[in-house]
C-alpha cells in the first residue's frame, strides 16, 4: 500500500516522505520493521524514534524529527491514525458463503444466502440471519432469535430465546446472551421461589462482546447494550440493565439488575454496580472499586464503596499508615492527661 | 384464568371485584396493563395505584385502596402472591420428547423416554438421564453422570464424570459441573505436581446454577450442593465445598476449597471465601467483601476482610475523610507540642 | 501395590512394616481404610494418628509414632509424597485412540494417529495435533492451532486461530484460548474503533488452565503462558501478558494487558494486576487485592491498592475501629482547645 494511500485513509497528511513509498504493515516503535509505518502518541517514547526501524511514522502537528530517511504523516490523534492503519493491514476476511452439513438449521429460520454457519452450530425455530454473519462451530441460537448484518458470533456462544442482536457486533466465545436473570420470592418455608424471566436481550449496532461474558435476559421488558458499547471478558451484565452508547466495560465487572450505564461510562476491571442505579455519562469508576448509588455525569469515583477519586488517593495514602496514626493517637492522649496532670499538681 | 383461580392458586382472598374476572398476566405497578394483575411490597409505591391500568391488585391485609375499579386479592406477601401469579401465567413448556439424530447418546446410557436431547448433544457411558429431562445443544456429558428427573441442562455446559444433578434443577449455559480441584504439591525443584481430583459433585433437588459457573469436583469425597440452593452466573465453587440448602450466591463470588456455606445463607456479587470455613445459617455477606474466619449464623458482615455490617459503615464513613484526619492528627500534634513549650518557658 | 513399590516410587523410605504389605489406596488421615497409605504434614493433625484405620503413614524424619501396627515411610516432605502415592494410585487412563465420526478434521489438518477426537469436535485448517492428545466433545480449534503431545482440552474449550499449546497441558472445560485482547482507539466522535488483535497465545509445556478461564490474544506479537504455570478457574488473562514458569494463578483472579508474572509467584483468589507492570519472582499476593505498580520479588503484598502484607495487616486492624478513632480525634480536639482557654484564663 502507497504512503498516499495510507495518509488518504486514515485522514493524515504527508510531511516528509514520498507519496509512493511502499507500505507494508504497521507497529509499535520499539519493534515495527522495514516498511511499516509505527507512530508516536506519548512524549515518553521520543527517544525510540532515533532508534525506530520503521519506514514512516504518524507524528502530532507539533512533534518534529531530525530523521530525514523516514517518511513522516501528521495527524491529530497518532494513534487513532496507526489503529485505522492497523485496520488497513489487517482487514476482516470476506464472507465465504456456507452452511456446514454438521450445522442442525430449524426449518422456519430465515437464513441469508451470504453468511457462514459453521459444524455444530443449531440454530431454532423462527430465527433470523442477516446477510454477512458468520457463526462459528459450536454456536446454540434459541428459538425467534434475530442475528444482524455482518455479526459474527464465536464458537460455543448461546443466543438464548427471542434475544436480538445488531449490526456489526462480534461475539465472543463462550459468551451468553440472554441466559435467566437472578430472581426468587421467598415462600412461607424461607424457600426460594423462582420468578419467571420472560424478558429478552436486544444488543444494538457495533457492540463488541468478549469471552465468557454473561448477559442477562430482563424479567419483564428487555436488557439492553446500546449501539458501539465494549464490553471485556467474564463480565456479568443482570436482567433489565441498559448499557447505553460507547460505554466500555472491563472484565469480571458485574452489574446487578436494572441498572443504568450512561454514554461513554467507562467501568474498569472486576468493577461492581449494584441494583436499580444510573451511571452518569461519562463517568469512571477505577479498577475494583464498586457503588451502589448514583453516579454524577463525568465523575471519577474510586473504592468500596466508591467515592471522588482524588479524596480516595489522600485515603489510601493514610490507610497505609494507619497503624502508626493509631499509636499517635493513643500517644496524644497519654500526653494530654499527663499534661492535665502536671497542671492540676 | 379467572381471578378466583388466581386468588386461590396463590393463597390470596378476593376483597374487591368479581370473581369471573378474566386475567391474562402479570405485571409491575408502573407497566402492567389492563387485564393483568399487579402487587404493592413497597409503600414507596403507593401513589402508582392511582395510575396503574392493571385491572386487579395484590395487596396485604393493612392496605387501603380507593379506587374501586380494580379487583383487590388480599395476601401476606403480596410479593410472594404475585411471583406464584406470574408462574401461572408463564408455565414451563411440557416436554417434546425426541433424541436429535446429531445427538451421541452412548449405548450404555440409560435414557428415559420422556426427555428432549437436542442436537450435538453428547452422553457418555453409564449415564442415568431420568424422565423429564431436557437437555439444550451442545451440553456434554461425561461418563457415569446421573441426571434426576424434570431437570433442564442448557446448551454447552459440561458435566464431568460421576457428577450428580438431581430432580427439578435448572443448569444454565455454559456451565460447568465437575471441573478438577486446583490442588498442587510442590516438588523439590519447587515446580507444582498435580494432585488427583478423583471425587464429584453432587446437586440436590431444586438447584439453580447460572451461566458460566464452575463447581470443581472434591479430591476425594464430594463437592455438595443442597437441596434449593441457588447459585448465580460466573460463581467458582472450589472443591469439597458444600453449599446447604436454600443458600443464595450472586454472580461473580468465588469460595476457595471445603468451605461450607449455611442454610439460606445471602453472599451477595464478587464475595470471596477463603478456605475450611464455615459461613452459619442464615448469615449475609454484602457485595465484595471476602472472609477468611468463620461467621456466625445469622451475622451481617462486610468488608475486606469482612466483620460486622454496622461498624463497616461506620468505618467507611471515616475512611472517606481519612486523608482530612490526618491533617487533623499532625495539628493536634504541633498544638501539644507548642503547648509544652509554652508552658516551659 | 506393595509399600516397597510405593517408597521407591515415592522416594520414600521403609522405618516399620513389611516390604510386601499390599496397599490399594490412598487417603487423608481422617477418612483412610484399611490398606490405604496416609501422611501427617502438619502436627495440628498429629493425635488423630492414634484414631487412623490407614495401614501406612508418611512422616517425615522428625516425628515419633507409637503405634506399631501401621507401616511407616520416612519422607523429606510427607506431603509430596502422598502427592507422589494417589498419582500411583489414580493413574490418567491411556488413549484409546479414535477420531469419532461426528467430529469435524480439516482435511488440511496433521493429526496424530495416537488421539482421541470426540463427538462434535471441530479443527481448522492446517492444525497439528500430536500424539497422545485428548480432546473431548464439543471442542472447537480454530485454525492453524498446534496441540502438543499428551495435552487434554476438556468439553467446550474454545482454540482461537494461531495459538500453540505445548505438551501434556490440561485445558478445562469452556475455558477460551486467543480471543480477542481488549484494544480501541477513541475516533473524532468518541467512539471506540477496534484495534486489530493480529498477534496469538503461546502455551509451553505442563500448564494447566481451569474452566472457563479467558486468555486473551496479544494485538502484536504474543501472550505467553511458561512451562508449569497453572490457572485456576474464570481467570482473564489481558493481551499480551506473559505468565512465568510455575507461577500459581487462582480463581477469578485478573490480569490487564501486558503485564508479567514472575516464576513462582502466587496470585490468590480474585486478584487484580493493572497493565504493564512486572510481579517479581516468588512474590505472593494476598486474596481480593489489586496492584498497578511492580512487585519486588519475593513481596507479600495485600490490599487495594497492596502493599506490604504486614503492614496491611495492622492498617486492616485499626479500620475496624474506624468509627472509633474518629470520636477519640474529636474528644481529643475538644480537650486541647479547652486546656487553651483555661489558660488563657
Amino acid at each position: 500500500m502507497k504512503l498516499s494511500t495510507v495518509a488518504e485513509k486514515t485522514f493524515a497528511v504527508i510531511a516528509q516522505g514520498a507519496a509512493d513509498l511502499e507500505l507494508k504493515g504497521a507497529a509499535g516503535l520499539d519493534i515495527a520493521e522495514s516498511g511499516q509505518i509505527t507512530f508516536l502518541a506519548n512524549p515518553k517514547y521520543t527517544p525510540q524514534i532515533k532508534e525506530t526501524k520503521a519506514s514512516a511514522i504518524f507524528l502530532n502537528e507539533k512533534e518534529n524529527i531530525e530523521r530525514q530517511d523516514i517518511a513522516v504523516l501528521r495527524a491529530k490523534d497518532p494513534y487513532l491514525a496507526y489503529t485505522r492503519a492497523l485496520r488497513l493491514f489487517h482487514t476482516v476476511p470476506e464472507i465465504f458463503a456456507f452452511v456446514h452439513p454438521k450445522a442442525v438449521v430449524n426449518e422456519t429460520a430465515q437464513v441469508a444466502e451470504n453468511v457462514e454457519i459453521g459444524a455444530g452450530v443449531v440454530i431454532g425455530r423462527n430465527c433470523v440471519i442477516e446477510s454477512g454473519v458468520k457463526i462459528f462451530p459450536n454456536v446454540t441460537v434459541y428459538d425467534n432469535v434475530k442475528i444482524g448484518k455482518n455479526s459474527t458470533i464465536h464458537s460455543g456462544a448461546a443466543i438464548r430465546e427471542n434475544c436480538e442482536i445488531g449490526a456489526s457486533c462480534i461475539i465472543h466465545n463462550n459468551c451468553v446472551i440472554g441466559s435467566d436473570g437472578f430472581g426468587y420470592a421467598k415462600d412461607e418455608k424461607k424457600r426460594w421461589l423462582k420468578i419467571p424471566q420472560t424478558g429478552n436481550v436486544v444488543i444494538e449496532d457495533d457492540v463488541e462482546i468478549g469471552a465468557g461474558t454473561c448477559v442477562d435476559c430482563a424479567s419483564v421488558g428487555e436488557t439492553r447494550i446500546m449501539r458501539g458499547a465494549k464490553i471485556d471478558n467474564l463480565v456479568q451484565i443482570g436482567h433489565s440493565c441498559t448499557i447505553e452508547e460507547d460505554a466500555l466495560i472491563c472484565a469480571q465487572t458485574g452489574l446487578a439488575g436494572s441498572s443504568v450505564i450512561g454514554k461513554r461510562v467507562i467501568l474498569a476491571g472486576q468493577v461492581g454496580i449494584a441494583g436499580h442505579l444510573r451511571v452518569g455519562d461519562d463517568a469512571v469508576i477505577t479498577a475494583k472499586s464498586a457503588t451502589s448509588h448514583d453516579v454524577e455525569n463525568g465523575k471519577i469515583i474510586s473504592g468500596i464503596p466508591a467515592f471522588d477519586n482524588r479524596d480516595w488517593l489522600r485515603s489510601i495514602a493514610a490507610f497505609r499508615r494507619l497503624g502508626e496514626m493509631t499509636r499517635t493517637i493513643r500517644e496524644l492522649e497519654k500526653n494530654l492527661v499527663k499534661m492535665k496532670e502536671d497542671k492540676s499538681v
